[in-house]
């Protein structure tokens, strides 16, 4: 799991060197034929790189975008209406057996389809009538990481092609901000050791980094059996702040941004609370820095001066020092994170 | 909130007697001008009444329904395109900033606008085209239960407006199946005391009852502090399952139909790890009263003979016995479930 999160940099330089291209020529057709509503298919990990694109999609593009229900259409057997939709099946593998029901199923109904997987040659991609592949190499681990950060790099490029006013120039900068947050292993790795007995736990994130909150909870899971939550600052207002009791440990995303007042404001209240909270944040956002008890800040400016701030790339580099503490987290517990108890690397689920 | 709980037969019945006629009358509007696709907005609890409509309707129709994510539109200001959808506002109080934020900017953008309160002089009552109200009468607990089954009956109405095949017959003996679920409650309340110890849970639903896993985990996460999960079957298996170790307490809806064989699937699994499972289904679903450790069964056989099983009709009568067992455990553990800390009944957030 180490050496995959270690790998991304790379990773991430390989997937946009053959994929940006592809996105260019994607955007082409697209522009002619724009799709009415998108439709994201996938479950775990690749499902949280799904909710990315969700939001990313709707906030760059104003095309409405849902997360399928499998079941809906591999259970219950229901028609739904996909005719003028785009459909993507997201799967590491691209042999996730529902992921691939309803990408056949969108098929038939006459939906442009889109595969995003890290095997060219599985049934995701000989399916779909586009693909993206994640370039990230064999993963071996069944802690995703490596393919989580090529699959949200990929709803970049799928942004892009859907005409969102992303630049490549700046997703070509991530693999740099990718190798930046890996500076943080040491620091994440010293960390890790106090929270060797918290056996709960919830993660907080909003809009764009809301992804990350149900990534860093799942590998915390995986790997640690800590009982992770995950919820946006609105939702956990909503009632699960009501578990908050002294030291009950919190993790919020923090970048800057449109979302920091909301989790600046669920800080205070955490803090009037006495809860133990971590911030993951980067050096361009200074209020976060003073706020919660403990902070990592990816050691780069992700907000530029003279630019708008950059929120949108946040979710690539903030996501590393999470994949990072889970794994020195479990080795703190003695657990070995490449092979969690009851778990397979591919899941298959109808 | 036990009285509120106690309250739903006469509650659904009340609701059901005004806004059947209306569900008639929008039905005959909506025949005529179908939504292309739906968006469902809301929070917490009603958030959670959101995703059965989500699965109710798509499975019943086949019209795609989305989540509204509503940062997306309160932080990020993107102009999502809402032309031909219909907006769906869940809001109990009426009064939710976020939810009819989404409401007003779906006004604008030309959408055909629905309401569903418990408050007929509210905000999203006066601002929608189309109001259905829940007719729960005041709820005073901050822990909402007689609005939430309100809500589902609600989607039960909606997607029958959409032209769903929901016999009106079918839906008038809903309070009589929510009555037969609260003769449970002193069974439930002498089992509440063997998990008085339990600081955490986990909660799986699929398909239509994939909700009541989201609104068990939330009862218990406010009225008892549990840090309570909640995961579609499918999902709980890409991952978390890593978290069960012997005794881990499970709780499971199990209803007779197409998800039965999945959740029965996912009992064995758990039995073989040790779990201390409960499992919440009917008369009628036979297989289940024998393969969990704890079966908590609706003393009424929802599948009648010679009918098609009736899942569809599960959702009501199912979520009583979970509310029941949130109030009772909280007053086990000392508890004032009417008063959580840190919430207030009305949470405001953008």
């Amino acid at each position: 799991m180490l050496d995959e999160i270690r790998q991304q940099p790379s990773a991430l330089e390989r997937t946009l060197k053959t994929e940006l291209p592809r996105a260019e020529r994607f955007r082409k057709r697209l522009i002619e034929n724009p799709p009415r509503f998108i439709v994201l298919a996938a479950r775990g990990t690749s499902d949280n790189a799904a909710l990315f694109g969700r939001y990313l999609i709707e906030i760059t593009t104003g095309v409405p975008v849902s997360l399928a229900a499998p079941s809906i259409l591999t259970l219950y057997n229901a028609s739904v209406s996909l005719e003028d939709a785009l459909v993507v099946a997201i799967s590491q593998s691209g042999e996730s057996t529902d992921t691939n029901f309803v990408l056949e199923r969108a098929k038939a109904s006459g939906a442009v389809t889109v595969g995003i997987t890290n095997e060219a040659n599985s049934t995701t991609a000989n399916m779909a009538d586009h693909v993206f592949l994640v370039r990230a190499g064999k993963e071996k681990s069944v802690a995703a990481t490596k393919t989580y950060t090529g699959q949200l790099l990929s709803m970049y490029l799928l942004a892009y092609a859907l005409g969102a006013p992303i630049r490549p120039d700046s997703l070509k900068r991530i693999p740099e901000w990718a190798h930046a947050a890996l500076k943080l292993e040491p620091e994440i790795a010293a960390r890790a050791g106090r929270y060797r007995f918290m056996d709960h736990a919830v993660v907080v994130g909003r809009g764009l980094n809301y992804s990350n909150a149900f990534e860093f909870a799942l590998k915390m899971m995986e790997t640690c059996y800590v009982v992770a939550e995950r919820f946006s600052s609105a939702d956990f207002l909503h009632g699960p702040i009501a578990m908050v009791e002294p030291s009950f440990p919190m993790f919020l995303f923090a970048p800057p941004g449109v979302t920091w007042p909301s989790i600046q404001e669920m800080l205070q209240k955490l803090e009037s609370l006495k809860a133990e909270t971590l911030v993951i944040t980067d050096k361009s956002n200074h209020a976060a820095l003073t706020v919660a008890k403990h902070v990592v800040a990816v050691p780069v400016k992700l907000a530029q001066k003279g630019e708008a701030v950059e929120e949108i790339y946040t979710p690539i580099p903030y996501i590393i020092p999470a994949q990072l503490f889970a794994a020195h987290l479990a080795a703190e517990k003695g657990l070995d994170p490449d092979k969690p108890r009851t778990l397979q690397k591919v899941t298959r689920t109808l």
